[in-house]
């Protein structure tokens, strides 16, 4: 239907990476529906041909964009040198990280935004869970139990962010990154390797 | 701008009702941007007007709309019987409010999106929590750390729920409303009553 625009068309992965940059913010700042490819384009100062060029759909930029900010298995290194300062150290390295730079900040919060909002993102969500959270915390703990530790791992984590960032409630908005820390620090610790069917 | 139509107007405090409802439904469905007052009056089988009538603007039906499907102070009433079985009774009812039926889950998903969207929303929810949940709490631990431990608890549950009922992830989606309890009572409980400033 339309043709190829003689926009700007660098071919370099610079271009591709400053894409990914400009539709992060986009879905962070509009969400994803209102995110279309002209205005990732427009942001990233390319045609928006280059765009279908690199990621064909606007499913095939979300999934590329939809990667964490950081890497959970460089976040998470060293965590089984001291298992019972794993939760402390998990809370610290990931509050820390959306603390570091406000882009670090956006893309968490913009990806949580559009995992929450969007089937094919939360999918995306789930499989990110699965294989990094996962992976990392079966080094602590290698049981049939695994797979739901790791799921309240992330899911407390996840309300933690949201409610830091985007509800801005003033108790977890003013505490510093230590405070967080060791405020939550037992609570992961408990879904590290605490006992977790037993009821009171 | 738009005279009154001779749509049905019922005086009934039962249209009222019908509307909020219609409300919850369509913003936990399309979204607060996409829910026009025109959608929820067609849901609500009523007429645009009534909705102007009883809550002004879209606004104002967001703000009645966004209540809790259930009174914190019912849910958490007793809870300072047993404060050390406070975190799994906690999470017990919370999580069995939301199994109790499709609109009590539907209302309670709709309300933290839309929180999660909307910074009016947003402001709402922080209001519940430090009226409703806090003034709970304190009967339990009144001191200066209530607050951060009345936003711990909030903000793990709602990852608790969004990660049940939205991202649906299966660890968590699957478990039982007491297997639930008793996994993540215990770190609930840490908010409750349990030192939240000790570095390990």
């Amino acid at each position: 239907m339309t043709g190829r625009p003689k926009g700007r068309r660098p071919g370099s992965s610079g271009a591709r990476e400053q894409i990914l940059q400009a539709a992060r913010d986009t879905f962070a700042e509009v969400g994803y529906d209102r995110a279309s490819m002209r205005l990732v384009a427009s942001r990233a100062g390319v045609d928006p041909a280059l765009i279908h060029h690199y990621f064909g759909t606007k499913e095939g930029l979300l999934g590329e964009a939809l990667e964490l900010p950081f890497d959970p298995h460089v976040v998470l290194a060293g965590i089984t040198d001291d298992p019972d300062r794993a939760g402390f150290e998990i809370v610290r390295r990931v509050v820390g990280t959306a603390e570091s730079s406000p882009a670090a900040r956006t893309r968490l919060v913009g990806m949580l935004r559009t995992a929450l909002a969007h089937e094919s993102a939360a999918a995306m969500m789930r499989n990110v869970l699965a294989t990094s959270v996962l992976r990392e915390l079966e080094r602590i703990v290698a049981d049939e139990t695994a797979p739901l530790r790791a799921s309240l791992v992330g899911s407390h984590l996840a309300g933690l962010i949201l409610g830091r960032y985007v509800l801005r409630i003033p108790a977890l908005a003013e505490a510093t990154v230590d405070q967080l820390a060791a405020a939550v620090g037992p609570a992961i610790q408990h879904y590290v390797n605490g006992p977790i069917s037993t009821v009171p």
